[in-house]
């Protein structure tokens, strides 16, 4: 059995729990939070919720720690530190920062003899390990990122911030008729609008507001003014009651040729009722894969990229060849 | 530079040549064929064609050598001598023997220090990929799989073994009902039947012959039986002008569930003008592989389960970070 710890509780947390319980092999050890244990209620039966200034006590309960804090403050910090005293996975997300973040969790990792992966899910994850690998196949060829349709966090929040938004929540939808000129091989240059549109559902504390509210969401440098943004009012009951789901998904394409005028098409989707737990269900599949890794001193930061199927598989190799190969 | 010999001229030759001038990591040095090398035109400038009783001779100016056999009887003998001298690539495909395939392999190649890479190319191979890296994120689901539309070689091979056919084209072609089902994330279970069609085009030699052609072909076992099969008669001319591509193409899915009715679907599907090309394309991305193991002295029989992103990518492990991940 592959003992897993849990640092950090919230929706990524919830959706590793139930990941381990689809997982024969894997069992949720501990969960460790920065509030109060008492009031933190998860869903596994018999598993104890520590503090988490107190983690190094359970050093040697633990195989693999997986870190399900925000990108934006707490993982920069948490996984340097924690790959000093146990083996990691985060799913790490500011694509820009990914280079820093890995030398920093690299560093501590080999000086410690631990194994941390960073920047694990489905993107930075598994889109990008099509990406690597569609590239690798089609080097004369253009590759293309779609998301959604799904709810960005980053943008819902975004919406809040403004005033006299009582609570927001922002679905990206990739275009058709862009997915369609990407299918057809023709290896369009597609701008930003063209990729996307956004639709935001917005309740509002005040009706007379909505129009400055609409205007300022419509114009708001990098989150929106770049994109057709449709606003739409409704009321906190209809929010809470039709988007309340945490859904998402997209699309990765390789378009390429071979030689004049033969061309071919490599896509790879996701269609996820819940980001947080297919997220999850990635995290701990690579668990497995990071528990092996460090089985063989394989230590330092490791990526999507280092990890062949094998690594990652629940199946025995025999398994593997006669039934999945 | 990678140094690629391939042995065997077919169309999956061309197609490995066609790869190889698109990665600047690569130069084809030599091929190797069992007919009189002078009757052999390649599409490379200034590379020999030489005997294929003659290729012990250049053991030390192949780094790689790609077997472009076929499965039925060439594979199962050539990959195992070959390796004893070369680290190999191959595209063994079928299904059921690969395991003993494997064995043979593994054995020669581990006695001798080489690389022997099998069943590579897209299913076997990316497909296969796929499956093994799905199933490990999501263990409670159902895996499918469609292939087309695209021309079956041995589907067109059994049509010309008929009496009175003098030539055909057999195109497989997935149910899109079915494709719509599996995207549902329904997890249906479907008949053979129920997944794909099949479309023959078929030259005879006598009109009044067609009747008895078709049925044959209709009601042959394994073949067509269990499927829905449409048969068009057509004239040769027709057949050279509007068949003589060899398109290819298909479908992977894992429709799986994370918790109680919350679910997911991965697709991956590829849509390619030319099989031999694009399966030439994946053999050169995994020969970059093999040559690195080989480096590594990591020796033996291995499958596309063994190869990490990392190790086909042609970019850096910085880039890959900077720009992929």
């Amino acid at each position: 059995m592959i003992r897993i710890g849990i640092y950090g509780y919230g929706n990524l947390a919830r959706g590793v729990e139930s990941a381990i319980k689809k997982n024969d092999d894997m069992e949720l050890k501990a969960v460790f939070t920065r509030r109060d244990p008492s009031t933190v209620k998860i869903n596994t039966a018999g598993v104890n919720v520590y503090n988490a200034k107190d983690i190094l006590n359970y050093k040697n309960d633990i195989d693999v720690l997986v870190i399900c804090g925000g990108s934006m403050s707490d993982l920069p910090e948490m996984t340097p530190e924690l790959v000093k005293n146990f083996n990691v996975v985060d799913s790490f997300d500011t694509h820009a920062r990914i280079p820093e973040h890995f030398k920093n969790v690299d560093k501590n990792a080999k000086e410690t003899n631990h194994v941390g992966l960073i920047s694990c899910g489905w993107d930075p994850g598994m889109f990008s390990l099509n990406r690597a690998i569609m590239e690798a196949i089609l080097p004369d060829g253009d590759s293309y990122t779609f998301w959604g349709k799904g709810v960005s966090q980053g943008h819902s929040d975004a919406i809040r911030r403004i005033k006299g938004v009582v609570d927001a929540r922002q679905y990206t939808i990739p275009v058709d008729s862009a997915l369609e000129a990407v299918r057809s091989g023709s290896r369009p240059t597609l701008t930003t609008r063209q990729k996307h549109t956004r639709e935001c559902f917005v309740v509002s504390s005040d009706p007379k507001e909505n129009a400055r509210i609409e205007k300022e969401i419509k114009e708001m440098p990098n989150y929106f003014s770049d994109y057709d943004t449709t606003v739409h009012f409704i009321s906190l009951e209809e929010l809470k009651k039709n988007h309340n789901g945490i859904p998402h998904g997209g699309f990765v394409f390789r378009s390429g040729n071979t030689s004049d005028g033969v061309k071919h098409v490599i896509e790879y989707s996701l269609k996820l009722d819940s980001n947080p737990e297919f997220t999850g269900s990635v995290l701990i599949a690579y668990a497995r894969g990071v528990a092996r890794f460090a089985s063989a001193k394989n230590y330092g930061c490791k990526t999507v990229f280092d990890f062949s199927p094998k690594d990652i598989s629940n199946l025995s190799y025999e398994e593997l060849l006669a039934h999945t190969l």
